[in-house]
């Protein structure tokens, strides 16, 4: 399971402010810390961008690319700051994402074929609403799949996020659990491996729990979307115990590995 | 998830003197903690029993009744053992267990038809080898049906306990994996909610790891087993981390649950 960082994100008021006074230092800190904690690709979110968006995703694009050349996230809904970031990260960076809102049919989704880019396809009906049962999921991807393909965008490209819902929701528990199941039957509907992600901060957000019970929620769920099928987890990856819990996921569900105690960590 | 505590076993050397002069103190003592700790149940382990089996069994099961009216596990392969918890335990005692092996079948399984009681059987080959995937996992399970129907028991009186293996064996992790896909699949299997129980600490048996690792490996293991389905774990239930995990297992998987942050604790 690839674990990507979304610790840099603009409601994290350091980031914002790093942001808006175009500096690198605290951004570059950072990204050199979440590579510490684990992280294997890091999501930019610097918000929808209404102003400077090229400019200041090329900057961010730029300041991670200095640090590191691990896989990075363009997390925003803005084309101009998508196709900069694409541009200035010399490969290696995910369009995240499209949905099957039109705005981001006709904007973003397109994106991935002129750049050759994997994109994340958010699992949400045009108006944003979630799937409620497993076979909304399943249709919601098929017609990502569709609009993926008549945009002329290889099928080995779309990574589908079918969107934690977070636990306080009325049906949270009971999208998370459709969920599940979804994730299981991903490969037997796309028939082809299709890669999945997901954002394991969204499972726990809100207010009402200390954080040791929001850690304890992220890190029981999080092992059963990896015994899904799970391929990439977006979080916060300064949560040690939730990082290691990836890792041991990997070591549990992998398919070729001679276990050894070794390859367990506890970071 | 029902919650089962094996911390009474004969290896327990504090266990087995209690045992030897017919001490009910420290048992009682361990059983109150044990229940403290989220024991929903408790299995009692004496060995294999091979002198004084029915008095020993009736003694510590007089014991374990004298603290708890919470269900109890008789876990020993001496039938006359186990035919004497059934009659001292006053109901909720539970078989554990019979496997395809002869001489289980000849003595153990036909108790639960006497007694009227549940009966855990292992998925294990009659000469205690484990299956190595999926499809043997269910070959053998039908097999445990068809027993288990020739010696008229009910089917909603039978669990199946998969066995999981220790993750320092050859193949242990692949043997694992198939275990949970086995497990996913049983509901399919048996066409009804057949039940399975798994002991937890059988994973991370063996020496070569830290306590933190070996935690680590339970509360990541044990969510999976969630997922697909499992009823009952067998577990030392002064890992409270471990504990805790079962518990938001079962808030993440409840099919009823409005959620609300109270219902996860962290003891």
């Amino acid at each position: 399971m690839i674990i990507v960082a979304d610790n840099m994100q603009v409601t994290n008021p350091d980031v914002a402010e790093a942001i808006s006074t175009r500096n690198p230092e605290p951004l570059e800190k950072l990204v050199k810390a979440c590579i510490e904690a684990g992280a294997d690709a890091i999501d930019i979110n610097p918000g929808p961008l209404k102003k400077n968006a090229a400019e200041i995703m090329t900057f961010l694009v730029q300041t991670v690319r200095g640090v590191t050349p691990n896989t990075i996230l363009l997390d925003t809904t803005s084309a101009p700051a998508i196709e900069a970031g694409l541009a200035a990260s010399e490969g290696r960076a995910v369009i995240n994402g499209f949905s099957l809102e039109p705005e981001k049919l006709v904007h973003i989704l397109p994106l991935a074929k002129r750049f050759d880019a994997d994109i994340i396809g958010y699992v949400l009906y045009p108006d944003s609403r979630v799937p409620t049962d497993e076979t909304e999921f399943l249709e919601i991807t098929l017609e990502l799949l569709a609009e993926a393909e008549k945009a002329g965008i290889d099928p080995g490209k779309l990574i589908v996020d079918p969107v934690v819902a977070p636990l306080i929701w009325e049906n949270g528990v009971a999208h998370n659990r459709s969920l599940l199941s979804f994730l299981g039957r991903l490969p037997e509907l796309a028939g082809y491996p299709l890669r999945s992600a997901a954002g394991l901060s969204n499972l726990t957000t809100g207010r009402g729990a200390s954080a040791e019970k929001k850690r304890l929620a992220e890190r029981t769920f999080l092992p059963m979307m990896a015994a899904a099928g799970l391929s990439m987890v977006l979080m916060q990856v300064f949560r040690k115990e939730v990082v290691d819990t990836a890792r041991a996921c990997d070591v549990l569900t992998s398919p070729r590995t001679i276990f050894s105690w070794a390859s367990l960590t506890v970071l």
